[in-house]
């Protein structure tokens, strides 16, 4: 799905960001990369895409927008703006990125723009969407690179979500076990009531907040028994 | 409450790099920043940072990590990897942004490592949490700005929307004492000394992992105090 998103920079102005934004790309899977009317494909962009030349490589070269428009397969145009509209201007009701993840269309295409005065106006009016990141009010302008690497974070994250990094977690029945027997070691301690009925809450919480894995549960329970035996 | 977190720079090498990390902590509404052992603060660093120079001149240097937690007031002290580890692998189990933004206590460090190494194992093993963001498994590592971006966005997005109770959180230095207690009771118990460091690391994940309360460091001290006793 994430193959199927085309990143398009309008009118870079300097190589190194093109070779950041690559990086970002493939740091979330993403590969289409097309540049409107760039500047120099320098060394600098494939110093600073590291190991995602190959996006530069396998980039597009379009002379305008328009352009790029008639050629390429594109269903929903995303527009990105840092500045934020209220509600009050109807050209400019912006989503999230969030919003966009939950949303996401085959053969969606998202802008950004210029470094120095991001997408235009009329640009921005050619859009489905105009996409802005939630940011401190004090200094909402960020660095095209780091808001193109959170827009991706974004979506990355709602398509991993069927298919979460797999931690096998201790059971609920792993877990119950492991209580009592920090209870049964508890108990034996030489000190009052009330002190091992506050121990064994607090292992209680810790085990709860925790989110043991099998693994741990394993060795946590060698320890206790261990402490039992010596006790 | 995003004003109360530190982000700490581990020996940059990049003036730049500086001046991107400044931008994006300002973007998001952070503050204060602490630069371990840096290179020099060119004229680089300012101009990256934009509107976010002020983050820089109000900076703190520290020569070593060590010196820093002597001297800070720190409770939480969250390291960034990019290499992911699986559940086998103990010592490096690691939360996502999203669950540090459901989870971020007062006096929260996070650490950004070198542009070229990032933090070292010993530096990992000093922190209390390992943050990981979700990437493509093909080419994991960004870019440490970007990465930093995609953090305090996640943070100043669960902020916007919640407003948390304060608990009282033991500190960097309670924690620390607390498992040496707990390292000198595995100590002493009857088993081989694998299992022994295995144990040590689970302890120090589960303590790292579940935001200790003062109030539960105090019943957990007195509970190894009293085991050690007893063996």
């Amino acid at each position: 799905m994430l193959e199927n998103i085309t990143v398009v920079f309008v009118e870079p102005k300097t190589a190194g960001n093109i070779g950041f934004m690559a990086r970002a790309m493939k740091n979330f899977g993403l590969k289409k990369l097309i540049l409107i009317n760039p500047c120099k494909l320098s060394k600098e962009a494939y110093y600073h895409a590291v190991h995602a030349k190959d996006i530069i490589k396998n980039s597009k070269v379009y002379e305008s927008l328009n352009k790029m428009l008639e050629k390429e397969n594109i269903n929903l145009l995303v527009g990105t703006s840092g500045v934020v509209a209220g509600d009050r201007n109807i050209e400019r009701i912006s989503v999230t990125p969030e919003y966009l993840a939950e949303n996401i269309q085959k053969n969606t295409a998202i802008l950004f723009g210029r470094e120095d005065h991001g997408l235009y106006s009329h640009e921005l009016r050619m859009c489905d969407l105009i996409l802005t990141i939630p940011t401190s009010k004090e200094y909402p302008i960020m660095n095209v690179s780091h808001a193109a690497a959170v827009i991706f974070y974004e979506l990355f994250k709602k398509m991993e979500d069927t298919c979460e990094i797999e931690k096998e977690i201790a059971s609920y029945k792993e877990k119950e076990l492991l209580k009592k027997e920090i209870n049964e070691v508890v108990s034996k301690l030489d000190m009052p009531i009330h002190k091992k009925r506050n121990a064994i809450k607090v292992f209680k919480n810790i085990i709860g907040r925790s989110f043991l894995t099998k693994k741990e549960f394993h060795v946590l329970m060698g320890i206790f028994r261990s402490i039992k035996r010596n006790i």
